[in-house]
């Protein structure tokens, strides 16, 4: 018996063992945000996998609607992240003679409400026993050919960028296991960010419009360890000169005595997206997002040759987000 | 809290809250063996997804080689019975810290394996964290539009037919549990049935580019539930006439004094193909189908109006097979 020793080292061997696949129309495989083929010349469609695990991800007394929403959410934001528009969704469920049937229809609610409001229809799935409830979710979505983004794209001397703020789902996580004082504004935000994230599809196609774009992924594990994998599936380094910790987050952890720079590299599931682009289009990509979205494109760092994600003052970063077998 | 009451009934209640999907290119979604969508004019794809779970549907006792290949074949059988061929697979995959990594190695090994066999490609999923292990795989497959099969197209007058003899999947798991008696060339024979059943991918493109074929299916939970599903579909009824018991199983349940033909009713997971023709072109089918595949079509009965299935002797059919919730 050996444990499993980390999920990136879990993932190398399964690669491993699968090889590369039978079909060329299959463009990317295992390792970015959504695995790639082309039915046609004119398109084409990203699939992407995501499962929430009770206990785990979730419990049965938080909320049903937003358990359903973010399992969805989860999925969406990786296709965002290949600048795709999602056409379905497939479900996996999995119940037991505990669970309770009426939450799980409100949880389903949820995942309704997001489905049609981002033009995914949910096309079924399967449904099974299961020792603890979970949702595999499964969206296809499409991409004209040109626009498609991998996170294997960043070179030197690239910006990075986040299309978001960082660190509000982690302080809202915090906030609803033990909530400590703030504004109830600042606690609505935060508990927002936590429980209904808004996968950014339309940012990601505006991103992925762009020639200047190089690399784009969601961040879903925490900057540190997504922008660690962004480098590493490119061949390259980068110097992280700001973190951009969204303003409630700060605020939650400020009352709480925490660094907020730990809730935007650790905490993971913001799922804003994170990517590169030519250095010198970046202000004028930036005041485009701005005019479209309303809000800041921000701008972390550079890329650089080499490897490892170093801050301004020199100090290697740790990986320190979210793995999903050890749970730290 | 209410418990489950049986998956139909669960199903039933979610596939109202998703209600109609908002894509129009979405031609059919939750109920039947995969959904489908339209991608392209020259081609439809379809979309399968099923879960695998420890205890449930496996133990990490048996050999994880045969467990991958059975998570995917019975993903690739839906595929088979839309009349389509696999493109791709994803993998969301559960496991803990207990879990033994070299068997869940093994067990993609297996996955593996069949999928480089059917032409399907492995690509990608998600790794979690979870209290029992699960594979919730998804397949993507493609089929000519004017091919696809589903499950409501059955008519009055139709001959039922099934592309195997049943039951042996069921003598299999019960000779791994608690061995009877039987010759090993039929303890071999059910095991293999069990542990690594065949999709019948030929088969379902076969009978799908036939037009007399009218409504096709997989045999995943029992000949009772399944027949009943495409009835209840389709707004027919059923004649059984013939209830075809693989030999091996029959050997098996002799030996254990049960009756054969539960096991081909009530048993479930032989993934054989279950579908309805029209009556007159049965016997030329037939024939092409035992030329090219060396086996016979079997005949079951007769798609009668109204609704449920009775036996020759006029007795109704009880709903004995799996139902994946009371687990019976």
């Amino acid at each position: 018996m050996s444990a499993p020793r980390s999920e990136d080292a879990l993932i190398e061997e399964l690669r491993a063992v699968i090889g590369a696949g039978p079909r060329r129309s299959l463009r990317l495989g295992i390792g970015d945000d959504a695995a790639i083929w082309r039915p046609s010349r004119s398109h084409e469609s990203v699939i992407s996998t995501d499962a929430l695990v009770e206990d785990v991800h979730f419990t049965t007394a938080m909320a049903p609607e937003a358990i359903g929403h973010r399992a969805l959410a989860a999925n969406l934001s990786d296709i965002a992240a290949m600048g795709a528009r999602p056409v379905l969704a497939t479900i996996a469920l999995g119940v037991n003679a505990r669970s309770d049937e009426g939450w799980i229809v409100r949880a389903y609610r949820g995942m309704t409400a997001l489905a049609k409001r981002t033009g995914c229809a949910l096309a079924g799935g399967d449904l099974t026993r299961a020792p603890a409830i979970f949702f595999a979710i499964t969206v296809v979505g499409e991409v004209r050919p040109s626009s498609v983004k991998r996170r294997d794209g960043a070179r030197a001397g690239d910006a990075i960028f986040v299309t978001s703020a960082l660190g509000a789902s982690h302080a809202g996580l915090l906030q609803s296991s033990a909530p400590a004082a703030v504004p109830e504004a600042i606690a609505a935000a935060v508990r927002t960010a936590y429980e209904m994230p808004e996968p950014q599809l339309a940012e990601g196609r505006f991103l992925a419009a762009s020639r200047n774009v190089h690399a784009l992924m969601d961040t879903s594990d925490g900057l540190s360890t997504d922008l660690a994998r962004l480098c590493a599936a490119s061949g390259v380094g980068a110097q992280l000169d700001r973190i951009p910790v969204d303003p409630a987050a700060r605020a939650v952890a400020v009352a709480r005595g925490d660094d907020p720079d730990t809730y935007a590299l650790g905490g993971g599931e913001d799922f804003a997206l994170l990517g590169t682009m030519h250095a010198r289009a970046f202000e004028y990509v930036a005041a485009r997002f701005a005019g479209r979205f309303g809000r800041e494109l921000h701008k972390l760092g550079t890329i650089t040759e080499g490897a490892g994600v170093r801050l301004a003052n020199g100090a290697g970063l740790p990986r320190s987000g979210w793995d999903h077998l050890r749970g730290n």
